[in-house]
Order: structure tokens, then sequence, then C-alpha cells
């Protein structure tokens, strides 16, 4: 054979190779770590062990991917939550919004709690005077109305400590995480306490998580013809909430079929964590403890928001995964990177 | 350049344009006429007239894969629903084995009429009667042991008829109009005022319709701790009804988004095909029109079951697309083509 024949079956032969394993070897040989923003140790590793275990076929721990099925909270979980749910500042920018169309509110607690920026009357107010102020601003209009006002919410309003918009306080080693499950085939769904109608309009651009695997607690809404066009109309009545047992009723009601791993910080999300847990087969079931006052916020057991205690305990019983934030994250928010 | 020198630099092109277009043509090349149970003819055409128009890129109604969703309704549209819907049978069958444990059914309607059955007592008891056997049949037990009695069931019980499973009847030109829709990336949801439990157990096998993309009425359900173990308990209380107006708002609690494309085939559905079609962009609306006596069963405005009347004057008017069943399927069931 001359030299150049011998280059000729050699490029055959190599076209044909790349053709059949290349390709692909080159693909994982580009990707960088993904879970860079993770310090090294037991928590990451955790995480990495589970997922190799359940994807790898011939494992003894492998499930096919159309049962890998990832669940996750969203306030404290995939974003910040203090000093307050951030839907609460949404409703609270409505009320002053709205007031000039309800002079009563002047005078009418809680809406003059608000208006007043009084905090002391609004926590006063309790859960009757909450869900006052969710139907007074989340109710009375179509749902393609109320999909508008958040975006437009969610796209200006800014934090009071970072003054930063609301989306850039998601943590940077969950979108990593989030990332990495899907990588590896599972199907990321939220299952969070606030309203699901709130989440919905920015989740896809923010998690690449499509409204579909979203869940959360629900008014009601209503069908109606309005000048031969259809709508839904949003009734101020809750219809869901999602939140301590409701998780479980919300994952089996929205999914059918019960997740393999649960991601959760408070205790709003132990029977998730629970329901996860109790499915054949091995599950992962992860609490962010919230350890960082400097980067972020130091709060559990007697925090009024995202208070975590019994989950604590019963994930150190059961030897669950738990993050020290401050320890385990080596960057809280994406803005941090820049 | 020489002759072999000549053949080298064509090698190497021919495999980097194989590379780069070669290999997606062999696989189109191969596929077969994915629509292959359906006349040819002005229904066929619509469908992909409409599917190339969404998914070729550069066109100008093309759509994103992310919002290619289609929603389909199960009784009379993916299966048959005659004489009765199936869960119905499911629900007489349940009665029977229950009965020895309820000696006091006897005597009580409506499932004295179940027990002797007697057909025109059991239409006299109504939507109430017929909502007693639900809740006597559906709830009770925990939503693991329903998952089983429904597997069992649907893997034994033959229908009246064909004395053939009822998954034998699901119609073979919907199983491929399933399949070409996914092939254009389009994400396939079941909506029916059918039970989202009773379905659930074999949709992903019968349809490669997953559980969470399963829309359908249902009952309430309760967390519970069994002996230590969370558990998911059915009560006897509707949560929602998933039919007409119920529709438009079981989409959007569930998708969160409007569908691009609705097949039905009864009034139950004419709410979905208007909440669809009142979309942006090009839609798709198609209505099953029973026409074939012989095959399946004829029935349209005057039936109990599967009426349709107000949306066949609907879908006439507007020129949304119908199936004449006699007409432009060439089989019904998947069983005739063996």
């Amino acid at each position: 054979m001359t030299l150049k024949e011998k280059k000729y079956l050699l490029c055959i032969t190599l076209s044909l190779l790349l053709l059949l394993f290349g390709l692909p070897r080159i693909e994982a040989a580009k990707q960088p770590d993904p879970l860079s923003s993770w310090t090294d140790g037991e928590v990451r590793s955790s995480i990495i062990n589970f997922v190799e275990r359940i994807a790898t076929e011939g494992s003894p721990h492998f499930v096919p991917p159309e049962q890998r099925i990832a669940v996750l909270d969203n306030d404290g979980t995939l974003w910040s939550e203090k000093p307050v749910y951030f839907q609460l500042f949404f409703a609270i920018d409505r009320i002053q919004t709205l007031a000039p169309k309800h002079p009563e509110w002047k005078t009418k607690q809680p809406f003059k709690a608000v208006l007043e920026n009084d905090i002391k009357a609004l926590t006063a107010s309790g859960e009757k005077g909450l869900l006052e102020i969710v139907m007074a601003t989340h109710a009375g209009m179509t749902t393609a109305e109320f999909e508008q006002i958040v975006k437009k919410w969610i796209s200006t309003a800014k934090h009071p400590r970072f003054k930063r918009l609301y989306i850039d306080l998601v943590y940077q080693p969950m979108l990593q995480l989030l990332s990495y499950l899907r990588a590896n085939d599972f199907k990321t769904f939220i299952v969070s306490a606030g309203g699901i109608e709130f989440m919905r309009p920015w989740t896809e651009a923010v998690y690449s998580i499509p409204p579909e695997q979203v869940i959360g607690s629900s008014i009601k809404t209503k069908f109606e013809m309005r000048d031969g066009k259809p709508v839904l109309v949003r009734l101020p009545e809750m219809d869901f909430i999602d939140d301590k047992e409701g998780k479980p009723v919300g994952i089996h009601k929205f999914i059918g079929r019960r997740p393999i791993a649960a991601f959760g910080n408070s205790d709003g999300d132990l029977q998730m964590l629970q329901w996860t847990a109790a499915g054949d087969g091995i599950r992962f079931m992860l609490l962010i403890h919230h350890t960082d006052a400097k980067r972020e916020w130091a709060y559990d057991r007697k925090s009024h928001i995202g208070r975590l205690d019994k989950a604590l305990d019963e994930a150190n019983a059961r030897g669950w995964t738990v993050v020290d934030m401050k320890k385990d994250w080596k960057v809280i928010y994406p803005f941090e990177m820049k």
C-alpha cells in the first residue's frame, strides 16, 4: 500500500469511528463541572452518588428515565424568602397600586396596615388578613390579565435589601443542580406553597421549568364568554393550598407518581420529603439550612417564615442530606459571579 | 492533484457532509407513512398541513416546541364509550365484588339496580345515583390500593360486545396521530371527564402518555400516617369535574398554557375547543363524528352518552375539522390489523 492509500484508508476508518463513537465522547469531554458552585464534600458527593446510581444502566438502583421525577420547593429552596415571601411584596405593591380605586382601604384593616407600612398591624391581622390581601390583589381579573400583571412586576420590582430584581435572588447552586438533574433525564417540578399563577409566568425563563411542571396554591377560576371570546376569571375563593400535608396531595394530583428526589428547606416541606422517602428503591431527600447571615440570611427553628425545626430533626434522624449554606455553597446568587 | 489525493479530499468532504446532513436524512427516508390508517382526503390533509406549518422553521406560523401543546379527550376520542363509559363498567364490577360486604345494597338504590342488572332503574337514579356509585367504589382506600384495583380490572375485564379487554378498544388512527404529534415535538395531554386515577395506571403503556400529562375528574385525597408510613386516602368527596366549562379550567390549572391543538368528540369538549381556538396564531380543532355502526357505533345529536350537537354546529360554522369515522378511518381498532 502506498502512503496515500494508507492515508485514504485511515481517513475512512477515522470517519467511521468518529461517526460511531466520537461525537458523544467529544460532547462529554467538553462538559465543565456541572456542580462547580458546590463545595467539595459530603453534601455534593451525596447528590452525585445518588444521581450516578439511579442513572447508570446495569446498576442495581437503576431507575428508568420516565420515573426520574424530582420535586423542589421554591421559596427558600430555589430563591430567597426574606424578609418575607416575595409574593407578599407583590401583594403589597398591588394594594398600593389599587388603593386610589379603594378609598375604604384607608380605614380598613389589613389594607390600612399595608398602606401605612405598619408591619406590626399587618402581622396582627394573621392568616385571615393575609387571605384578604391575596384575594383583593390576586382575584377579580382574567387569567391573561393576571399573567401580564405578574410579568410586569417581576421584571421591574426590586428587593429592599439587594436593590435587585427578585428573580436575581435565585440560588446559583440550585440552578446548577436543576441542570444537572435534567442532564440525567430527570423531570424537575416545582412544588410550592406559593401561588401557581404567580410563578408560572417566569419559571421557564428563570429555572427552565415549564408551566406544566409548576405546582402551587391556587384560587378557583371560572370559564366565561365575554364578547364572544372565552376567558377564565379568577375568583376570590381558595381552590388548593399546596403546603405541608397538601404537598403530597398536590404531587399526586398533578404528577400522579411518586418522586424519587425531593428538595426543600422548611417544615412546610416535611411531608413532601416523607412521601418521597416512602417509595421503593433508593431515594434522595435534601434540606437547605439557611446558615449564612452575611451573604443571604441565617434562620431555622424559630423563624416565622421558613421555619426549619421538625424537618431538621427528621433529616438528622433519617440521614437525609442537609445543606449548610455557608459551608456548602461557594456562591449564593448568580450576580456574585459577574 | 493526483487521483489518490482527489480521492482523499473527496473522502474528507463526504465524511463532513455525511456528518452535517446525512444522518438526519437517512432517518427521514426510513420512516413509513405516519398516518397510514387515515384515508387520503381533506381530514388527513388538514392534520398534516397544520403540523407542517407550525413545525417548519422559518414558516410564518412556526411555533416553538415548548408551546406545542395538544389536548385530547379520552372517551369517544381515544377509545370507545359505548354502550356506556367504560369507567361505569368498572364501577358496576366493583359494586358486584364489594356486595358481600354490603348486605344493605340488596334493598337500596342505586346499588339494587346494579346488582339486579336493572338498567332502567339505574338510569332513573340519575346523576345523584351515579355519584353514589362512584363514591362507594372509588373512595375509602389508599391511592396505592386503588391503583392496583384499576390495574387488575383493566388487564382482565372484557367488553360485552367485543369480548376483548377495554384497552383493546382504542382507536388505531388516534394512536398514529399521537405518535405523529409527538414526532413533531408536541406534548400530548389527555383532558377527560373520566377519573384521573382511573386513567393514569394504564395511559403510559397504551397511549405513551405519562401520568403527569393526564387531566381528569378527581375526588379529594388526604395525607395520613399509617404505622409510620405516609399514605394518601381517597375521600368520598368530589374535588374537580373536568367536563364542559371545567375542561378549560383544568387545562389552565394543570398545564398553565393554552393548547394549539384540541381533539374531542362531544358537546363536553366544546369549551376546550373554543378555549384552544381563541389563542393567537393558527390553531387546530378536530371533532370525531361517530358514523360507523358496523365497525364501532353511530351516534351524535340525540345520544345520551357522547352527545354531539352544539359542538357539531359550531365546528361546521367555524370550519373545524370533523372526522367522518366511517369514511376517514381505514381501521378502527388495532386488533383489526392482526
